[in-house]
Protein backbone atom coordinates (compact mmCIF):
# COMPACT_ATOMS: atom_id res chain seq x y z
CA UNK A 1 0.00 0.00 0.00
CA UNK A 2 1.55 3.18 -0.87
CA UNK A 3 2.04 5.62 1.40
CA UNK A 4 -0.78 7.96 -0.47
CA UNK A 5 -2.92 4.99 -0.26
CA UNK A 6 -2.69 4.53 3.67
CA UNK A 7 -3.63 7.93 4.23
CA UNK A 8 -6.75 7.40 1.98
CA UNK A 9 -7.82 4.39 3.87
CA UNK A 10 -6.85 5.52 7.47
CA UNK A 11 -9.53 9.26 6.10
CA UNK A 12 -11.88 6.45 5.02
CA UNK A 13 -11.43 4.59 8.39
CA UNK A 14 -12.03 7.06 10.50
CA UNK A 15 -15.01 8.13 8.67
CA UNK A 16 -16.34 4.54 9.08
CA UNK A 17 -15.30 4.78 12.74
CA UNK A 18 -18.04 7.93 12.70
CA UNK A 19 -20.72 6.03 10.76
CA UNK A 20 -20.12 2.93 13.01
CA UNK A 21 -21.10 5.36 16.10
CA UNK A 22 -23.81 6.77 14.57
CA UNK A 23 -25.39 3.18 13.97
CA UNK A 24 -24.43 2.12 17.65
CA UNK A 25 -26.90 5.17 18.37
CA UNK A 26 -29.54 4.38 15.99
CA UNK A 27 -29.50 0.67 17.39
CA UNK A 28 -29.84 2.22 21.05
CA UNK A 29 -32.92 3.84 19.60
CA UNK A 30 -34.36 0.36 17.57
CA UNK A 31 -34.07 -1.41 20.92
CA UNK A 32 -36.16 0.93 22.67
CA UNK A 33 -38.60 0.44 19.37
CA UNK A 34 -40.12 -2.90 18.30
CA UNK A 35 -39.60 -5.82 18.39
CA UNK A 36 -37.99 -6.04 21.83
CA UNK A 37 -36.28 -8.52 23.16
CA UNK A 38 -37.93 -11.50 25.50
CA UNK A 39 -38.32 -10.80 28.80
CA UNK A 40 -40.46 -12.03 32.14
CA UNK A 41 -43.29 -9.34 32.80
CA UNK A 42 -43.62 -9.02 36.50
CA UNK A 43 -46.47 -6.71 37.35
CA UNK A 44 -47.99 -5.72 40.52
CA UNK A 45 -51.06 -3.48 41.81
CA UNK A 46 -51.10 -2.06 45.02
CA UNK A 47 -53.97 -0.99 47.28
CA UNK A 48 -53.44 0.81 50.14
CA UNK A 49 -55.60 0.77 53.33
CA UNK A 50 -55.68 4.27 53.76
CA UNK A 51 -56.47 5.12 49.90
CA UNK A 52 -56.80 8.94 51.11
CA UNK A 53 -53.64 9.08 52.19
CA UNK A 54 -50.91 10.64 50.61
CA UNK A 55 -48.45 9.59 52.85
CA UNK A 56 -48.85 6.36 52.97
CA UNK A 57 -48.96 6.75 48.99
CA UNK A 58 -45.52 8.56 49.14
CA UNK A 59 -43.94 5.71 51.66
CA UNK A 60 -45.12 3.20 49.25
CA UNK A 61 -43.66 5.25 45.89
CA UNK A 62 -40.33 5.76 47.90
CA UNK A 63 -40.12 2.16 49.09
CA UNK A 64 -40.24 1.58 45.44
CA UNK A 65 -38.00 3.99 43.95
CA UNK A 66 -35.05 2.72 46.76
CA UNK A 67 -35.49 -0.91 45.92
CA UNK A 68 -35.93 0.18 42.22
CA UNK A 69 -31.95 0.85 42.49
CA UNK A 70 -30.96 -1.70 45.00
CA UNK A 71 -32.72 -5.07 43.79
CA UNK A 72 -29.79 -6.75 42.32
CA UNK A 73 -31.58 -8.54 38.99
CA UNK A 74 -34.56 -5.88 37.87
CA UNK A 75 -33.56 -4.85 34.14
CA UNK A 76 -36.32 -2.17 33.80
CA UNK A 77 -38.80 -0.71 36.21
CA UNK A 78 -41.85 1.73 35.78
CA UNK A 79 -43.84 3.22 38.98
CA UNK A 80 -46.99 4.01 37.84
CA UNK A 81 -50.50 6.13 38.62
CA UNK A 82 -53.74 4.97 37.25
CA UNK A 83 -54.28 7.16 34.29
CA UNK A 84 -57.39 9.11 33.77
CA UNK A 85 -58.84 6.77 31.41
CA UNK A 86 -62.04 5.28 32.23
CA UNK A 87 -63.96 2.28 30.27
CA UNK A 88 -66.20 -0.66 31.89
CA UNK A 89 -63.15 -2.34 31.43
CA UNK A 90 -60.52 -0.41 33.04
CA UNK A 91 -59.32 -0.99 36.63
CA UNK A 92 -58.35 2.13 37.84
CA UNK A 93 -58.93 1.11 41.58
CA UNK A 94 -55.40 0.57 42.52
CA UNK A 95 -53.19 3.24 44.02
CA UNK A 96 -49.65 2.29 42.34
CA UNK A 97 -48.45 0.04 39.63
CA UNK A 98 -45.16 -1.18 40.13
CA UNK A 99 -43.99 -2.93 36.29
CA UNK A 100 -40.81 -5.28 36.59
CA UNK A 101 -38.93 -6.74 33.49
CA UNK A 102 -36.33 -9.72 34.38
CA UNK A 103 -34.23 -11.35 31.88
CA UNK A 104 -35.89 -14.62 32.49
CA UNK A 105 -37.89 -16.39 35.01
CA UNK A 106 -34.61 -17.34 36.88
CA UNK A 107 -33.40 -13.85 37.66
CA UNK A 108 -37.36 -13.24 38.55
CA UNK A 109 -37.14 -16.04 41.49
CA UNK A 110 -33.70 -14.58 42.88
CA UNK A 111 -35.57 -11.22 43.32
CA UNK A 112 -38.17 -12.72 45.05
CA UNK A 113 -35.88 -13.45 48.01
CA UNK A 114 -33.08 -11.08 47.50
CA UNK A 115 -32.58 -8.85 51.12
CA UNK A 116 -33.56 -5.44 49.18
CA UNK A 117 -36.78 -7.26 48.41
CA UNK A 118 -37.71 -8.52 51.84
CA UNK A 119 -36.35 -5.39 53.42
CA UNK A 120 -38.65 -3.19 51.37
CA UNK A 121 -41.98 -5.26 52.28
CA UNK A 122 -41.16 -5.51 56.20
CA UNK A 123 -40.97 -1.39 55.63
CA UNK A 124 -43.92 -1.17 53.14
CA UNK A 125 -46.54 -3.85 53.77
CA UNK A 126 -48.30 -2.41 56.27
CA UNK A 127 -49.41 0.48 53.81
CA UNK A 128 -51.11 -1.90 51.44
CA UNK A 129 -54.25 -4.37 52.27
CA UNK A 130 -53.84 -5.67 48.68
CA UNK A 131 -51.75 -6.53 45.75
CA UNK A 132 -52.25 -8.93 42.64
CA UNK A 133 -49.04 -10.03 41.06
CA UNK A 134 -49.31 -11.01 36.98
CA UNK A 135 -46.02 -13.07 35.79
CA UNK A 136 -46.23 -13.48 32.32
CA UNK A 137 -43.16 -14.26 30.07
CA UNK A 138 -42.65 -13.17 26.23
CA UNK A 139 -43.99 -15.43 23.11
CA UNK B 1 -7.04 37.09 26.95
CA UNK B 2 -3.60 36.19 25.91
CA UNK B 3 -3.21 33.73 22.66
CA UNK B 4 -2.05 31.54 25.21
CA UNK B 5 -4.83 31.69 27.61
CA UNK B 6 -7.03 31.20 24.81
CA UNK B 7 -4.85 28.68 23.28
CA UNK B 8 -5.87 26.66 26.61
CA UNK B 9 -9.38 27.96 26.41
CA UNK B 10 -9.52 26.04 22.79
CA UNK B 11 -7.84 22.98 24.09
CA UNK B 12 -10.10 23.10 27.14
CA UNK B 13 -13.04 23.19 25.07
CA UNK B 14 -11.75 20.36 23.41
CA UNK B 15 -11.91 18.25 26.10
CA UNK B 16 -15.10 19.04 27.79
CA UNK B 17 -16.96 18.09 23.77
CA UNK B 18 -15.08 14.81 24.41
CA UNK B 19 -16.45 14.67 27.55
CA UNK B 20 -19.93 15.38 26.30
CA UNK B 21 -19.36 12.80 23.74
CA UNK B 22 -19.13 10.30 26.36
CA UNK B 23 -21.63 11.77 28.36
CA UNK B 24 -24.17 11.42 25.42
CA UNK B 25 -23.05 7.63 25.05
CA UNK B 26 -23.74 6.65 28.78
CA UNK B 27 -26.92 8.70 28.83
CA UNK B 28 -28.18 6.13 26.00
CA UNK B 29 -26.64 3.03 27.78
CA UNK B 30 -28.83 4.47 30.84
CA UNK B 31 -31.82 5.00 28.75
CA UNK B 32 -31.45 1.42 27.89
CA UNK B 33 -31.41 0.03 31.59
CA UNK B 34 -33.11 1.84 34.51
CA UNK B 35 -33.98 4.46 35.13
CA UNK B 36 -35.85 4.42 32.24
CA UNK B 37 -38.25 7.06 29.94
CA UNK B 38 -41.88 7.88 31.20
CA UNK B 39 -44.42 5.95 29.65
CA UNK B 40 -47.86 5.48 29.52
CA UNK B 41 -48.48 1.66 30.40
CA UNK B 42 -51.36 0.36 29.01
CA UNK B 43 -51.60 -3.87 30.10
CA UNK B 44 -54.39 -5.40 28.84
CA UNK B 45 -55.33 -9.41 30.26
CA UNK B 46 -57.48 -11.77 28.14
CA UNK B 47 -59.78 -14.43 29.19
CA UNK B 48 -61.00 -16.49 26.29
CA UNK B 49 -64.87 -18.17 25.88
CA UNK B 50 -62.82 -21.70 25.70
CA UNK B 51 -60.05 -21.75 27.80
CA UNK B 52 -58.77 -25.24 26.92
CA UNK B 53 -58.55 -23.97 23.27
CA UNK B 54 -55.61 -24.13 21.61
CA UNK B 55 -56.70 -22.61 18.39
CA UNK B 56 -58.79 -19.69 19.90
CA UNK B 57 -55.75 -18.71 21.89
CA UNK B 58 -53.72 -18.82 18.34
CA UNK B 59 -55.96 -16.65 16.71
CA UNK B 60 -56.13 -14.38 19.77
CA UNK B 61 -51.91 -14.40 19.77
CA UNK B 62 -51.54 -13.79 15.93
CA UNK B 63 -54.55 -11.26 15.99
CA UNK B 64 -51.93 -9.45 18.51
CA UNK B 65 -48.85 -10.37 16.08
CA UNK B 66 -50.76 -8.40 13.29
CA UNK B 67 -51.68 -5.22 15.50
CA UNK B 68 -48.41 -4.70 16.91
CA UNK B 69 -46.84 -4.13 13.74
CA UNK B 70 -50.10 -2.44 11.83
CA UNK B 71 -50.90 0.17 15.05
CA UNK B 72 -49.15 3.43 14.41
CA UNK B 73 -48.38 4.94 18.06
CA UNK B 74 -47.46 1.60 19.75
CA UNK B 75 -43.66 1.96 21.34
CA UNK B 76 -43.43 -1.30 22.73
CA UNK B 77 -45.47 -4.48 22.91
CA UNK B 78 -44.90 -7.21 25.20
CA UNK B 79 -47.54 -10.55 24.46
CA UNK B 80 -46.86 -13.01 27.18
CA UNK B 81 -48.48 -16.25 28.83
CA UNK B 82 -48.51 -16.61 32.51
CA UNK B 83 -45.16 -17.47 34.01
CA UNK B 84 -45.09 -20.99 36.45
CA UNK B 85 -44.90 -18.96 39.29
CA UNK B 86 -47.73 -19.57 41.65
CA UNK B 87 -48.18 -17.49 45.11
CA UNK B 88 -51.61 -16.35 46.57
CA UNK B 89 -50.94 -12.65 45.44
CA UNK B 90 -50.38 -14.65 41.64
CA UNK B 91 -53.84 -14.50 39.09
CA UNK B 92 -52.14 -16.74 36.75
CA UNK B 93 -55.99 -17.49 35.66
CA UNK B 94 -55.72 -15.54 32.50
CA UNK B 95 -54.85 -16.88 29.09
CA UNK B 96 -52.88 -14.14 27.22
CA UNK B 97 -51.39 -10.78 28.63
CA UNK B 98 -50.98 -7.95 26.35
CA UNK B 99 -48.92 -5.02 27.19
CA UNK B 100 -48.06 -2.14 25.38
CA UNK B 101 -45.86 1.15 26.07
CA UNK B 102 -47.12 4.09 24.60
CA UNK B 103 -44.98 7.98 24.59
CA UNK B 104 -47.95 9.11 26.52
CA UNK B 105 -52.08 9.56 26.57
CA UNK B 106 -52.52 10.77 23.89
CA UNK B 107 -50.91 8.61 21.65
CA UNK B 108 -52.82 5.85 23.81
CA UNK B 109 -55.69 7.77 23.04
CA UNK B 110 -54.99 7.13 19.30
CA UNK B 111 -54.63 3.79 19.06
CA UNK B 112 -57.80 3.27 20.95
CA UNK B 113 -59.71 4.37 17.38
CA UNK B 114 -56.97 2.93 15.26
CA UNK B 115 -58.71 1.14 12.45
CA UNK B 116 -55.58 -1.42 12.99
CA UNK B 117 -56.83 -1.96 16.71
CA UNK B 118 -60.67 -1.87 15.52
CA UNK B 119 -60.08 -4.67 12.97
CA UNK B 120 -58.51 -6.51 15.77
CA UNK B 121 -61.54 -6.29 18.07
CA UNK B 122 -63.80 -7.30 14.84
CA UNK B 123 -62.27 -10.58 13.76
CA UNK B 124 -60.71 -11.45 17.64
CA UNK B 125 -63.22 -10.26 19.79
CA UNK B 126 -65.23 -13.26 19.30
CA UNK B 127 -62.83 -15.83 21.06
CA UNK B 128 -62.84 -13.91 24.67
CA UNK B 129 -64.80 -13.26 27.57
CA UNK B 130 -63.53 -11.47 29.47
CA UNK B 131 -60.84 -7.90 29.57
CA UNK B 132 -59.33 -6.10 32.36
CA UNK B 133 -57.18 -3.11 31.63
CA UNK B 134 -54.92 -1.30 33.71
CA UNK B 135 -53.40 1.92 32.29
CA UNK B 136 -50.69 3.57 34.12
CA UNK B 137 -48.86 6.71 33.66
CA UNK B 138 -45.66 6.82 34.87
CA UNK B 139 -44.71 9.35 38.19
Amino acid sequence: MSKQSRRQFIAAAGKTAAVTGIATLTGATAMAAKPVPKVFVHHVYFWLNNPDSQEDKAKLIAGLQKLAVTAKTIQQHHIGLPSTTNRDVIDRSYAVSWLLFFKNKAEQDIYQTDPAHLNFIKECSSVWKKVIVYDSEDL
